[in-house]
């Protein structure tokens, strides 16, 4: 069978706890060998990877490391660098497991194109 | 001409009114027969079918009464099993229209490869 | 290549600068001859029509100068009837660039069925 193509979109630093359950819920549903799984981060979401940011420290780190576990089971996390910029957080810190695109947007609508699943946590 | 195909999700509890507001509009702007309309359930929004629950009663049945006059027009409500385990639901206690799947992510998912257009009110 | 067909859903008042961002974002990014764009209002975010509306006057007037903006550059702006309704928004004080459909969920989901992709900001 075909994978399952599906994309999560996050742009509230408030759903990074829900958007990740999600993810993990599908993987041991279906499997990571059913399934190519994108999450794409854009607006203030953006702010989990401000290394500035010192509040809330161990949270950050928690979610970070529960991405870096996803991604280990074949989850591809896109940050759009527009809300980089808008946000202030440095492209230098990111997270080896990031990829970031021009747009978020219009990485949400191209997939979407190609036959993508979209869901908004 | 073949139906319409759509899926609303949701997952937080202060939208149940807006979710169900919007099927209501649905059906009676295109016609319970020209629709097929599935509502999925997760995260916490689940909780507003905890029978321990005691706050917000009047409401609580009032969103109930109206979930149950749109599955009486054909409406179909499906709740994540996951969510209702980690907010301590009793599947017992769900209403006779609900139907409960192992993971409301795969079901958005799965309609969506099947032609379901996705709404998040 | 085929134009890319992009629908934006908002039904919240809070979400409008995010979601302009994102149309912005788009137009900027894959050209407003690459795109068809469709913003779908419904719900409460039909309240940034409502001319009786006395606070946040100037916020107001800034994003529907950004909307016409971006009418000028090709974006369809489409408000719900049922939402002008509960909302006591007068459909004849809306601005030129606005087209009203009698239920935004029905546009939203022909629009899918047509090929659209659907972003909710």
């Amino acid at each position: 069978m075909e994978k399952l193509k599906v994309l999560l979109h996050i742009d509230e630093l408030a759903k990074w706890h829900l958007t990740l359950a999600n993810a993990q819920n599908l993987l041991d549903d279906v499997g990571e060998n059913q399934v190519q799984l994108e999450i794409v981060i854009n607006a203030i979401a953006v702010k989990i990877f401000d290394a500035k940011a010192t509040t809330d420290g161990d949270a950050k780190e928690h979610l970070i490391n529960r991405m870096m576990l996803l991604s280990n089971r074949g989850a591809d996390f896109v940050v759009c660098r527009n809300a980089l910029r808008a946000n202030s957080v440095n492209e230098e810190g990111l997270p080896p497991f990031v990829t970031v695109v021009p747009a978020g947007i219009t990485r949400i609508v191209t997939r979407q194109a190609e036959g993508y699943s979209y869901v908004k946590p």
